[in-house]
């Protein structure tokens, strides 16, 4: 049995850009891209990006350089998922929200070689170089995507994307892949520490994800899937390959408005997208004149946070069928879906609903999934009571964090990923979480690190200490709230600490409510209790359009710690679940 | 990049034993495993493998031992193919259609170290174990699985199935896999040569090959299959695995008689089943009262050979809809599938049966599938006209012939596995077969070998020469015809000969026709036209029925050479695709 070697016959490293090059195969004709005015076959797609990746190779892109890209769900960054690892590289698609401190962090620490950035992010993206170009580090090699619709002209240096892939050449088959392992692309998450932390997929990961959510999913053949998830996500939470995968067709859309949704639901008879809770929202909230009929079923995988019951019901009436998912960046996206059963089709709308917002079952591909007590390691009953951390196991897991050892250690801890989040198993199996262990609130779908935001608040000049939570937010689902403690002799106003923090913070970021409290509730060892934060949160108001500028002394607000152990046991029914992506 | 290790968490051997523990996890309490009056729930079958998987350690089962087993579409036979891979061993499932002789020879080829034998082999089986002693080799331990549903209580030695489970341990995890190119299991094909060819999957292969077909086939969760493929087939095409990936529900029945699978589909609302295009005719065939109203669709994956148009029609007039797949025992079963595009709904259902009947696209986990001219390796042009050999490559191609280098060697040829199988491409990227370079027949979906056939022609002493081609058959799809020269010496009649066959091979091996030549039609270097042959078997009767014992000189059947030629373009459009499975 062990006599019979492998080959390159029988052992071909897995990456998804076999699916690229089957697609050229055996969909030749059909459409891939469709972008305004613009659209693509298949056997384009792949002759694009063919010649988009021996560009890069001509500009000295080598196995491994980093290529980094600024821009909205347009055609090229769906091809650079492909194009970029055909020539060797590893691909980082940028989050678009973030402010050009954070850009300049990630091409710094990731040490970009080169930088696509869309017309649109032209401004930001300059003044993210600029900052570099103070620091004194290697700058990358900057390239424009104007639009290619209806270009603008706009430019920011020598090359536009068009040109690299005008002048590629088409029958260049892309550099071998020798290890499954190999890095495919880089995505920075803000984790729980100040500094983005650098997310690492190989072409393993990749490969398995994309099956496995093709397949979770249910999604066939002749998809029509629009891109109302950014392609920063994950790598829209892989379905950038996946769509390649089962031949479908991607819908790219600029902006996420009510009207261009609904008119690319219509038009295009999308039949998948991939969307937060939030989007929800936006569809819902749409005026009848951006509105269009949802002639047949479109399927939506959300995720980011549960969706709420109110929502499903709505978007269920208007045509959408919605699946819910869990993930994380570190788990090449959704690593659990809620499989629904027919036999729960006869249950209750609200029950249906609460089914539906659990966070349900692991991928295939995933080896394990489980519900531990962190400090035994031991797995919890299935019970739906018990709450233990919610651990990961398989190859779908990130390779580690780049350029950082000690957090891909504390990540991986006895053979398990730790999600940082906080769940139960019910006894049909299904995962629900409960709470989680990490400080992450999300905004929008996007993360937002409390502990991040409060290194910020801390250094505010009136400030003695701070701590964020989550509170909800009918837009953002969540939105980060600020309890502070201002110093004796410190005298400020709300206005004032988010101007403050404006300037200092990715604009999702900034808080939308800032309560001065006395004292902050601490355990016995002096840790914030950060759970008794967030139940106060949750009866606060946002305070987005306060723009009174009255002083407040530290006495005003007294926030009794006594008030949260009253509070304890009292919403444990509401406990906010989440999930994350 | 290259910093970031593999560790527990991130890199995990993959293997279909992962979706049987998930399956008793998630799927605990739905129903796995169904057999007449006896049915498990997932957890159940998982808690019997562990336990089946521990008694076969407690009889000195280690890494690499081959449990061997003769049984029909009975649940020991599935629950075997998670228990003996987790007990470290390689399960191979023998065909039931073998006669002694081959089952010995496999037995002793695979050092088989258990041996299960369902209680209605026990005759054939003993016959084979009495043909092992007599060649003086090591003696498999024989263990009898007697019916679970309702035992008879035949035995042959001490050892019954029931009692291995009964006395395992349900807590045991199986032994951990270290490597996901372990073998996992042994598949013995008759191929081209006389003896058995043992073809060995890994892990990692049929993981893969599962995952693509349950995503080819777009199997779903909650999937109802009845077993009418033999699970000895290439592991049941892998959906062994594979419904316990999606949580399905195994009908398992004994005979695949259309009353039995009629009930099955109507009792238990089968929604899958895989079979060859045989099975089409038993159902289409069966009689008023063996029938049942099907009542909701029945997907049918079929292959081994293309599906009859006429019989695609009346199958989906029943309720059956049908996918077309091909492949090879040793591409872990079907390599490509028939997908069906939206498009052709509209097309006359001749038209329809034409595009269903081609082989198709390669399934996903497939690097490459492709048509080259064997002589240069060069890929032909996608025009539906240029043959060449069909190859393949990727991870779901088996490891390679146990012990047989040669054989193993001669199937990998520059990076490709060759399948033997000559086809085109169509402009649409689909593949379609026009003929075989190898001589295989495949009745009633057994590969039947032309070459082990003519070796025992050969040696009947009245015979020259022989050459065995395929006959279109009403009932078997195709059978074997001989075309024999005699010696001048040479006297026999065609009962005789196959009388003679009938001691010598499996009974589906046996000729339904021998006819009488002078000479045998050649090339230039001496090799037997086959393709010349196969026209004329066209044009034969069967002969199944000929008791006459009429005896034939060689001169009162000349079929002259040039015949052949003048045939040669005749029937271009009609040769005789063909899938193999």
């Amino acid at each position: 049995m062990e006599r019979l070697p492998k080959c390159p016959a029988n052992y071909v490293p897995l990456t998804p850009l076999t699916f690229i090059k089957r697609a050229s195969m055996v969909y030749s004709n059909r459409t891939s891209i469709i972008y305004g005015g613009v659209s693509f076959t298949w056997r384009q797609t792949y002759e694009r990006c063919c010649r988009l990746a021996y560009s890069l190779r001509s500009l000295n892109v080598v196995k491994n350089d980093v290529v980094s890209v600024l821009a909205p769900n347009v055609p090229a960054l769906y091809e650079m998922h492909f194009a970029v690892p055909m020539a060797g590289a590893v691909l980082n698609a940028m989050n678009t929200r973030l402010d050009a401190k954070n850009i300049a962090t990630i091409l710094c620490h990731s040490e970009a070689k080169v930088f696509f950035v869309d017309y649109q992010y032209v401004p930001l993206a300059s003044e993210a170089l600029q900052m570099l170009d103070n620091r004194n580090v290697p700058m990358p090699l900057v390239i424009v995507v104007d639009d290619v619709d209806k270009p603008t002209g706009v430019r920011l240096g020598e090359l536009e994307y068009e040109l690299l892939v005008s002048h590629g050449n088409p029958l260049y088959q892309g550099e071998e892949l020798e290890d499954e392992w190999d890095a495919i692309s880089l995505n920075y998450t803000s984790g729980t520490t100040s500094e983005p932390k650098g997310v690492v997929y190989s072409h393993r990961g990749a490969f398995l994800s994309t099956m496995s959510l093709i397949q979770g999913w249910e999604m066939g053949t002749e998809a029509v899937y629009m891109w109302s998830l950014p392609m920063f996500h994950c790598n829209g939470w892989t379905f950038t390959w996946g769509v390649a995968a089962r031949g479908g067709t991607n819908v790219c859309i600029r902006n996420t408005t009510a009207e261009e949704m609904y008119r690319s639901i219509s038009q295009h008879k999308v039949t998948h997208m991939c969307c937060a809770p939030i989007v929800f929202n936006i569809l819902l909230e749409a005026k009848p004149h951006e509105r269009c009929e949802i002639k047949s079923t479109v399927n939506i995988l959300t995720g980011g946070a549960p969706p709420p019951a109110a929502l499903l019901e709505k978007m269920e009436a208007l045509g959408f069928h919605i699946m819910h998912a869990y993930g994380l960046t570190e788990a090449t996206g959704p690593a659990l879906v809620c499989e629904w059963q027919t036999k729960w089709n006869h249950l209750p709308k609200d029950q249906q609903a609460r089914l539906k917002a659990r966070q349900g079952v692991g991928i295939l591909t995933l080896a394990d999934v489980d519900v531990k007590n962190k400090d035994t390691m031991e797995s919890v009953p299935h019970d739906g009571k018990t709450m233990g951390e919610i651990v990961l196991r398989g190859s779908s897991i990130m390779k580690g964090y780049l350029k950082d050892e000690k957090e891909t250690a504390k990540a991986f801890y006895k053979g398990w990923f730790l999600t940082g989040d906080v769940g139960v198993i019910h006894p049909d199996g299904y995962l629900e979480i409960k709470d989680r262990s990490k400080d992450v609130i999300i905004s929008g779908g996007e993360n937002i690190s409390s502990v991040e935001l409060e290194s910020i608040l801390f250094k505010h000049p009136a400030i003695l200490e701070a701590a964020v939570v989550a509170m909800p937010h009918p837009k953002w689902g969540e939105s980060p709230c600020a309890f502070v403690v201002l110093k004796n002799t410190g005298s400020t106003t709300e206005p004032e600490i988010l101007e403050y923090c404006r300037k200092k913070m990715s604009k999702f970021m900034v808080p939308k409510k800032v309560e001065f409290v006395k004292e902050l509730p601490k355990t016995g060892t002096g840790k914030v209790v950060k759970v008794e934060l967030r139940k106060v949160a949750k009866t606060l108001q946002i305070s987005e359009s306060i723009q009174t500028n009255k002083k407040r002394s530290p006495k005003e607000v007294h926030l009794h710690h006594t008030r949260y152990h009253q509070n304890e046991h009292h919403d444990q029914e509401n406990v906010f679940a989440m999930s994350r992506l």
